[in-house]
């Protein structure tokens, strides 16, 4: 098996175990086990569960970055950032990562540096649209609208998971019909 | 020792380690443990780690349900729910009981009832309240505006803990000037 074909292996058997069992159970072990892999072969690839956890959030944020380019030069990239952040069917596999982000400085800082960057490509997409009709709680400071943008976007894809409904449609219609008016306006 | 302080007891140390160690991995025997009680004492008021978990959540609500309460009373509700919901050191406890509901339908049970009722009781703290100035992306929707509402103070508590920064500040201040015009309404 070539190590990208084993990466990819070890990588899908952590996200299972994190859905399943929570992150902060996870070991190298049961990772292997899960992945039915010898332990040795995944601790050849990463000595701790520490290294493999840092390495599974790197790949994820990878992907998400790559997602979030695309979205930038769609058309309507407000629509198309909206939309990638609030397709996911759960928001457990963020929750998790977030809590691993307690627990692991090394993962902590990685995950600061992606949402931060994150945040300031949604910011950069708001600049200049902000006014008028299009104005954010009536405010038009590109970094906060972003940060309420994203934050909205969370917790409906933390709803879907758990099934709380409670304002969540007109939540996403108030963001639609801002959103609306924001690129309508470019 | 009477049977509401073992209670407390129990926990105290099921928060702990739902700090320390994420709730996932949580065990009747390790909250004994932890909290330096006889397992057979805990599994006398808890036969299991569900029922612990569930009556461990249930007083989490319970106590947060009083304090939306009190915040309705206050001469500014909305400033007072706002105080109540972006105060917290951190929101890993909140993420580790998300991550039971995926796991425990009995808990998810109760997340949902907890949290549609708190959204109605902002929703409500909100109705009539929004027009003009004071509206929330432009529009007049309670139940959507309380969802944002609550949704950027949850994003606000989970970057506390984990450092995140990019646009807090300028999101806070959006909802705080925001709160000014729909509280000066009144």
């Amino acid at each position: 098996m070539r190590p990208e074909q084993s990466k990819a292996l070890i990588f899908e058997a952590a996200e299972r175990l994190i859905a399943s069992q929570g992150a902060a159970s996870l070991t190298v072990r049961g990772i292997a086990a899960e992945a039915g892999m010898n332990p040795s072969l995944v601790r050849y690839y990463y000595e701790s569960t520490e290294d493999l956890l840092i390495a599974f959030f790197r790949q994820m944020a990878e992907e998400h970055s790559r997602k979030v380019e695309e979205a930038l030069c769609a058309p309507h990239p407000l629509r198309a950032l909206w939309n990638l952040h609030t397709r996911a069917p759960s928001g457990l596999l963020t929750m998790e990562i977030m809590s691993l982000g307690h627990r692991y400085e090394s993962i902590r800082e990685e995950l600061v540096r992606h949402m931060d960057a994150v945040r300031k490509h949604v910011s950069r997409a708001l600049q200049d649209k902000l006014s008028g009709e299009a104005s954010c709680f009536g405010t038009n400071s590109p970094s906060g609208a972003a940060f309420i943008f994203l934050a909205t976007a969370a917790a409906l894809i933390a709803d879907r998971g758990i099934g709380i409904h409670s304002g969540n449609a007109q939540a996403e219609e108030i963001v639609e019909c801002w959103l609306d008016k924001v690129e309508s306006a470019m």
